[in-house]
């Protein structure tokens, strides 16, 4: 397997699987207008044909591309393929592209459990490229920077696993709690649950209204510990209860530990300095924030605040990310800016729109 | 002190001390159709002289009267008053009510922590009527209806409080969890902010948004805990986090606690129905339950699900409830009822208006 | 034809085609509590034998009763159907029930209009049941009050048309204004489209957003040309123009109409007073006010503010109403209420939630 | 007057009086990424010294300038001044800068109408700086881009002048409809009532309900009626009708006329398209569009579209726009590029977030 060489790179041509989801037309609107960047091939089998600013407005005088049926081909032309495809569909399709040498980066979760049996097991599927498991790299560039930068196939993290594993990394690197009873009470916009027409997402149902969901067991509980007990070097027991809530961007988390010995709000804001102080993408924020989804809306960064309660002795973690950007595209253009040597926030120095 | 005798009352007169907030308007919704009461005096200083259906055109034809400035004398002329007030005004003012006779049902936080130098503390005031601290009844019918039933005075438990409280005590009165380390994430619509022009609380700061708030200590932390000690028979050690979330009317509760021996789904699904069995407005859900606020909605209703996590030794309860009615102005209805003799859900029977 | 004869009836048997919609949903909200009516048969194919309550959880403890089949024989042992269903399954099935003496209330469009080539023109369907179309009476009750008392089929009016043709009525009725030229610029929430996935309905898609749709011809034009005619006494030219808002619920139209000779304010003020004097569902409103949706929210009640502007001699009529009850559930029981004989606000005086 | 020579200038130095509204946060999100621009000063009375990114925690990282109080001085050192302030603040002061060559952008009301007297019988004012209402240019850059360039006062249009205004210019351009009878039905999101505490704009109050406004006179109708009246070149007779809708930011513009002779869609279409053909920041959509403000949310387009129906013979146009940004700040950002030679779409190229 021959990788192309970014050297020879100028404009990268770039084809997306799947463009008609949240998380596809957020890949769009991130790259429309780079220069650096060329929209190849965007696929679609419902709207072969059909002019991408036709279905989204927004686009129009941006984008003049059509939506084209998924063409091995096509796509192996392009220097890096983003699938924004539920799963199974990378899984069965990425490893012919890669070989001719086309970069994959999957939103999907068919990359993102190295533990091919859990996988199995979580997404009731046989899992067809249990070969690229191994080879493809867990997106989160705070984690794995220096495995993306030679990465041909990159994992996208989840949106709910970007937010926790963020927020609780320091502490677990550190060695600084009780990994046997962490918690992660997460909060979604429905944008989580994508562009598909299903009663449960329809305004009259969701807004004005706020649930728990898969309170026994959701998919990202398996990843996210995946990447805690990497952090901590030893297992972890996690709670994970997400809740749907009525706004259409936005992950919040709220994480609880324990710590294991004495330690002090101070103590812990200069951890979580130290550990991001080279991010350009996670804002520690000062002590005593409360940090609210609004302030990362359309951004790729995840602002987070940590503080200390002695009266119950506990930790908790805020951490907000979009569910879109960070959560999803956002990092996507991130890793994609590391694989191809690019300064990391090309293109994604966007200021959230606050309001 | 002499409380007037209910049996000479046919039709109870009604005193709303400060009608134009959120709690009052709802208190107006639900007593103006019933006719065993009668609106007397609804005070507010500001609108004095305006009638009540100009500034809530919702209540045209159903209310005729005005409002008017607070008069010691109309307002003892009342068999019951409402307080629908900020903190402090009850205190400084419901002793003269109640020496001639009248009821008291306080919606604010004035009578609500039996430990008077902890509420002074809470709520940074010198507490002037100390001596009603006691005589004061916790109006949380699941737990205090015979005492209610005797009270000239009940404080109406707050919104967050009677949710958590709710979701807890049958853990707790039956020992069945560790009280060292409780965590309740609440999530609560702006309308707990109350109807005061707030920028935090415009639409444009709080829709498409998610927030903690609270974190270094809210002020019903006290209350909840107070209330748990009580069911538990014991200290508990209480993490409370609140959410504004951009929704109009709700609270969902999350309570996590761990269990000190072994405990099944069933067995926590049969403590929870039996606790709750005889109770109007407590619905124990099916196993696997995840209620949702809207489901709620303008009902007194408190809807809750229990959960056994056994990959974490977890449980988790949710539970939710419309911060305004069972959070609020319902539950002092409720209250009302019951200090009055009349059917505990007398004009409370209303369905959640679901969407 | 025989229908059963009112004063037999003690408890109202009710049968419900389709109620797994909004207004299905709604019609059991108002009728669930009542004591004169009994919820005999609750229709659904998918949801054959799964308790209302299940899908409902508001419902839980208020009604007992399981979706089923729809069933000739049970329906036509109802006092009365109601189709909350789309178009022309009423059409189909009525004539069948009405055979047996059932009452049937139609919330669908299938005997709105009286000319079935313009019903099969913009329907794009063959009408099934010509011959009941003329029996069919419009139920407007401000307009047909006394038809629907003797109706056996009552065809329930549309959300628009309701606000639109309320708010027009004094106008026509008078000979007031320039029928060549009237404007209905109406707004309505997402519920008017039903519980149905559709990806324009998604939280995602609706909220945060406006557009107008329908623009080259709404079904309900035709519906409220017939009865600005039946009023006015002549045609009318009508340009109507819906608009998607982001809300649950809620229909506000603003009117825009040319007066024939000199008016004033005062004038109009009177006529539409008096027009409405003796409605308990229309609320004129005082000069000058700017009525809210939020001020129905959950009511059978439209109110209404007439404006004149001297400078473009220009009549305003701004009309709200709640398009799932006064535009559709809440009128259907009110129909019933008079086909029954019984007081025409019973189970409907209720208050709006305000917020 | 000597205004400041842009050849000299290579960072364009900006000031912002009063950048803690809504505008003056869409003018720092604007502006805070450019090259080519300097924040020199942020005012704010209430804030002085206080760093901007406390208060907006989006900005964090990308601006580190301390609000200030205003200050002659340093406000004249600037190339360019915003007043992103209420009105009567620019009038008071923009003189004395002028006095010293800086340039003067207001979004403000006080430049915008050129009859003075109809300004202070508008806004109940005495205008205080008579002699720069001629002087001033008013900010609409698709009908005074000339004037513009060579200005040293803009007054940026209003947000509703400016849906209206480019929706109906083209038919008033051309003469082709009845200019005593125009009809504008407006709605807005609730940004346009500012950043400021009020009851009406919280999310209990605005959220989930709909109402006209204004109605007997809104202070954008003699603005709009001095824009339409110079594109028509004769007095025109319009009805405007503003609504509060519920969302954060977006107008829709429903736009109605009576065609003095024959029309037709498609020569509609031809004209709008025409008028348009060269504006980078109106988009007239195919024909049969009907645009939604989503997508022009964030950016500073505005999309319409032109519809004539034959039935009623009226010509409905449809115009959407982002209140904040092609309706206040982006198009004072425009205007800023237009006046300072730059290319009119710099930092303005920015994508519509769509959800």
């Amino acid at each position: 397997m021959h990788i192309k060489q970014i050297e020879e790179i100028v404009v990268i041509k770039v084809g997306i699987v799947g463009a008609t989801g949240y998380t596809g037309v957020e890949l769009l609107r991130l790259l429309a207008l780079r220069d650096d960047v060329c929209l190849q091939v965007v696929t679609s089998r419902e709207l072969d044909g059909t002019p991408v600013a036709d279905v989204f407005p927004n686009l129009r005088g941006y984008i003049d591309i059509a939506f084209s049926n998924p063409d091995d081909e096509a796509l192996a032309a392009c220097d890096v393929v983003f699938y924004a495809t539920p799963h199974t569909v990378a899984m069965k399709s990425a490893a012919s592209l890669m070989a001719k040498g086309t970069r994959i980066i999957d939103l999907s979760a068919d990359f993102r459990l190295k533990d091919r049996a859990l996988w199995e097991q979580w997404y009731k599927e046989k899992h067809e490229s249990p070969e690229l498991i191994e080879l493809a790299v867990y997106g989160l560039p705070e984690v794995n920077r220096d495995a993306i930068r030679q990465a041909q196939l990159v994992a996208v993290p989840g949106c709910y696993p970007t937010a926790v594993q963020l927020g609780f990394l320091p502490l677990l690197e550190a060695g600084l709690v009780d990994t046997s009873r962490l918690i992660a009470d997460a909060k979604s916009g429905v944008s989580g649950a994508g562009r598909k027409a299903a009663v449960g997402s329809l305004l009259c149902e969701a807004s004005e209204s706020l649930n728990a969901y898969g309170v026994a067991g959701h998919r990202h509980l398996p990843e996210i510990s995946q990447g805690l007990e990497k952090a901590a070097g030893q297992a972890v027991n996690l709670t994970f209860i997400p809740h749907l809530t009525p706004m259409i961007r936005g992950i919040h988390a709220t994480l609880y530990a324990t710590p294991l010995g004495d330690v002090s709000a101070q103590q812990l804001q200069s951890l979580y300095e130290a550990r991001y102080a080279d991010e350009l993408f996670v804002d520690v924020m000062p002590p005593g924030s409360q940090p609210a989804t609004r302030n990362v809306k359309g951004s790729n960064r995840c602002q987070m605040a940590v503080h200390y309660l002695p009266a119950s002795n506990t930790i908790v973690v805020l951490s907000v990310i979009d569910n879109l950007v960070k959560g999803a595209s956002g990092q996507a253009v991130q890793n994609m800016n590391i694989m191809f040597g690019l300064p990391e926030n090309e293109g994604l120095q966007t200021l959230s729109l606050l309001l």
